[in-house]
């Protein structure tokens, strides 16, 4: 049986012999997974994330959640079950099985992953901040409610992310390993701090490639890089293999952050669910206006391939976060 | 030799052997100890919260701290190290010493409930919420700095928390159930809740005893019953001393709420620097105004002989927390 598989982003014949659990293949980089196979693993993950996630913030405002106020249970749903890519949890759980790992047991760090995430988005839309009245095709936060409802509903959202690891991760040694990963990657020297210099850079006209990217390093690499460690953590993997996983995750949040910028220019408003060309029109710094189109293009496409490099101490296992990386270039939403 | 000692608030007669090892108390409650002991005690543990806190947030941003922003780092020094009574944190490390815990290894978590309380007052601060601008005699966080610097600042203090607690508790199992202890105190369930809460209870005039504590309970109290918890979990106390820690920490909130009350009717804005008889003007339902003066002081005294009933597990370790009770009622800030 000889098929097609893609590797990198070419495709390249594998044979395979199934009934021997052998496989030849010719020498290449690693091999890839089909698109459509990749979707429908993506698929999966997200909606058993979002199935914990509906849990971890529950409807029903029963036993220890009878404390909570309604308005802020419905603040807190609104933003955090309207929709979303759910990469960062998606990440989690496959970087976790990615090191043999049960996923189950990562999901708990994933669903923290994910209300971080969605503080981060709604205390960055108020309106002493990015002042964004549109978020995932809906109103955000403090428009749907207002803004101490917002502001509370953020905290309530980080705070509930570290319960939810350190209550539910087994064994508790990972449980704090998570808290840790978690809240670094979050916090004064992470994401906090990325959002603090991005607020810092507005405006200014002496952008660098490199002031940029020490932004998004912070701004949204940092959390990829904890979504990945977390996950590889939760399956005890070794310090090479949380290595890899953190540079992965390092080069795929830049990665991702140039397509956002691109798409900003380029995408469409329907399919994104939020207005384009507002960084521009805010003074923001980003890539296409610093390298031009192609050359952010290309810029992408080197950080998806040191992102595959990078899972070399996964060996085959690290089949689907490669194609991930690769497959990552093409989106368009 | 024969002393006087204060069992509860009356004064009895304490015989000593200090030769034997031995004491022949009458048959009272607990004895107490000295008011200036006491302050003695607190002090020390106050000083030592304060250096270590001005360790976890640095003054010279190099390492990790070198991703920090100035701004974002001097914002958090600020808020968290203006002063205070540092209450929680001197509670968690009494809570250790008295189950017989090492409180060295209860200062991270002591710091954590200090970051805590710290970003609760950043935030609750803003315009959008209680909007104050004076807060332990000096300018508000987003007075000082501004409204985003402030937002962020609360987000780092509140995740640097956890960093910590996770980091520096040992072994994992005790960092894992303090970062649980902890959440569920400041979070949707317990403090965020509370601050919700008093927010939509501004200007309604269906205010009740049982509605007002249902507030402090959340906003005040789960902090405060996390802050004991927290010292008996580093010190590896049992399920039922930590009950008892939850309880006097139940009680003795109440009681500080109602002092701070009655503080904001009758105290010094100098001593307390921060504003007076601004609950009333913001239509906030308060004890005083519910239980009118001497009502409320009798409520704060029943709470403190509750919170030093609760310590019966604690045996005669518990001197130093039930003295603390009932020295609340005579603070003046």
């Amino acid at each position: 049986m000889v098929r097609l598989v893609r590797a990198g982003l070419r495709w390249l014949p594998r044979f395979s012999l199934p009934t021997l659990g052998l496989r030849l293949r010719p020498m290449t980089t690693h091999p890839s997974i089909e698109t459509s196979r990749l979707a429908e693993i993506l698929r999966d993950a997200r909606l058993r994330v979002e199935s914990a996630l509906g849990r971890f913030v529950p409807e029903s405002l029963n036993g220890a959640w009878s404390n909570c106020p309604p308005r802020l249970a419905e603040a807190m749903r609104y933003s955090l079950m309207g929709g979303g890519k759910r990469l960062r949890p998606v990440l989690c759980l496959l970087a976790a099985e990615a090191c043999g790992g049960d996923s189950e047991n990562a999901l708990p760090a994933a669903c923290a992953l994910e209300m971080v995430h969605t503080y981060s988005l709604i205390h960055d839309d108020l309106p002493a901040m990015d002042d964004d009245d549109l978020r995932r095709g809906r109103p955000t936060c403090h428009k749907a409610f207002d803004e101490a409802t917002a502001i509370l509903a953020g905290d309530g959202l980080l705070t509930l992310a570290f319960e939810v690891v350190a209550r539910y991760t087994q064994p508790a040694s990972a449980a704090a390993d998570c808290v840790r990963a978690l809240a670094e990657g979050a916090g004064p020297i992470g994401m906090v701090a990325g959002q603090m210099a991005d607020l810092e850079a507005e405006g200014r006209d002496d952008a660098t490639i490199e002031a940029l990217e020490a932004i998004h390093r912070r701004k949204t690499g940092a959390l990829l890089r904890a979504s990945l460690k977390m996950g590889g953590i939760v399956a005890g993997a070794n310090e090479r293999v949380l290595q890899g996983l953190v540079d992965y995750g390092h080069a795929v949040g830049l990665a991702f952050q140039i397509i956002d910028d691109l798409l900003d220019v380029e995408g469409d408003e329907t399919k994104l669910g939020k207005r384009v060309n507002k960084d521009s029109g805010l003074g923001k710094w980003t890539y296409p206006g610093l390298l031009g189109i192609p050359g952010s293009r290309a810029r992408a496409r080197a950080l998806a391939e040191e992102a595959v490099a990078a899972l070399a101490p996964l060996g085959e296992r690290g089949t689907t976060l490669r194609t991930l990386a690769m497959d990552l270039l093409e989106r368009d939403r």
